[in-house]
């Protein structure tokens, strides 16, 4: 039998302890709060800001937001993004992607401090991370490590396999993985067999964007199968994996809708958390 | 038949067509330049900084050398690698490793300047490198990469294990070889059956530490072996590879020496020249 991974049930008890944190620091000290910033008026990108402030502000986190105009220059939104990082409320500064087309997204999210940078995609924390250095990671990816590791899925030794090689999902994940002592192989687009590698894994997570690129003849009897897609269809919600297919192959499975979307906001409450916690840790040490 | 891949050739060539480019544009401009630190006596690490100093003088480069005193505090080794970073005539700086006990090295490599970075060792170099962008890699992946290139391999698509998963030579490895289409497995010590791993890549880089790690169990019938490995015995040196075993059985090895040593200090030059012509792109444009 194949076992559902509940996304919403672990990042609704993840959430619940970051509030349960901010509760007890905001009693003696500062409340964390969390920037975003959405430039345009996708809307797409609208729903998502929106979600994440809720559970920001359902977390007893502070809310700042800033919106700007579709035809902002680079100057504009680098100058909000420079006060941001200034104000001393502020913990977290989340640059909501993609940008317009005018806009360059590479500079931009660079001028976010290392501290601040929730999302993890400077080049400061993607270094941090390469090296194994304090530093915040990336939402998806921590949402899916924190994902296995609520399943009590060991990772040390496991045989991983990442589909996919975004640099939101699949880069940062692998490292994560590598981290925790998997072996790690990584497939994309050029891969010529992508059963051959999926195959032999205990852990198959896929970020790929394709839509049902995964299937019965990609899975072990007893893997673990972790699908980061997400597309939108007439019947709903479906994900990269044919998830119909796997049922009764795969030991586990984490369902789309709630699955891996979920832990996204939940690791992003976390990474605000951290953040205010490190800027805490560096004013007490500067004193 | 096993080929062996001749490191010392191809390195050799290299290094000709940057004296050939160093003498082009001394010419008309700059001749670059490179600052080795080194700090206390170690005997290896004085006979590693004077081969890459013979070498830079060799291919008509300056070469600009500090030696400090083992004893040296972080505000000494930090105050050199300041005013090298100051120094125009200065193309590229590298903090020879390891450093004496009483030294961080972490925070003093990233003092050196990303465009300065020749080891591509600063948290900033190794950002770029994960997230696509301009900057200098690291010589002994970048030299495993160019051996590659040179024997004609051809990677896109290929499947390459990476068998360890150290900062110096396998993570960046990983990533140079997905960055070129490669799908690439990457083992370590806690992967638990090495051998399923390797016997399926078409391209095996072993870069662990562990003398005769690699054997015939572990490389399957015409792949490409790069042993980055050397360890020095009562008869001579030898690598992480047991290299007759594979006699036979792979297409193409490097041997032990001349084959991925002398790519790196090849690589070492490539870096301080592409460093010289950042460098002079930037001033260009901020003219």
């Amino acid at each position: 039998m194949t076992l559902t991974i509940n996304g919403t049930e672990i990042a609704r008890s993840i959430r619940s302890r970051v509030a349960q944190r901010v509760a007890e620091t905001a009693a003696t000290g500062k409340r964390p709060g969390l920037a975003t910033i959405l430039v345009g008026d996708d809307p797409a990108s609208a729903v998502y800001v929106a979600a994440k402030r809720r559970a920001i502000r359902q977390a007893g986190m502070r809310d700042f937001h800033r919106h700007l105009p579709r035809h902002a220059s680079r100057g504009e939104v680098a100058a909000v993004i420079d006060e941001l990082a200034a104000d001393p409320d502020v913990s977290g500064i989340l640059l909501q992607l993609p940008l317009p087309a005018q806009l360059d997204a590479g500079p931009l999210i660079d001028r976010i401090p290392v501290t601040k940078d929730v999302d993890g995609l400077t080049t400061a924390s993607v270094g941090r991370l390469a090296r194994d250095e304090k530093g915040l990671r990336p939402c998806t990816p921590s949402g899916v490590i924190e994902l296995l590791d609520a399943e009590g899925i060991e990772l040390k030794g496991a045989c991983a396999a990442v589909v996919g090689w975004g640099a939101l999902v699949g880069r940062p994940l692998a490292q994560l993985l590598l981290r925790r002592g998997a072996t790690v192989s990584i497939a994309h687009e050029f891969t010529a067999d992508l059963a051959s590698v999926t195959r032999t894994a205990d852990i198959v997570v896929v970020a790929t964007g394709v839509r049902g690129l995964i299937g019965s003849e990609h899975v072990k009897s007893g893997a673990t199968v972790i699908d980061v897609g997400i597309h939108r269809t007439p019947d709903g919600l479906v994900g990269d994996v044919r998830a119909a297919e796997l049922d009764g192959i795969a030991g586990r499975i984490t369902p789309v809708p709630g699955g891996v979307g979920p832990m996204t906001i939940a690791m992003l409450l976390v990474n605000t958390l951290r953040a205010a916690e490190w800027d805490s840790a560096r004013a007490a040490l500067s004193v």
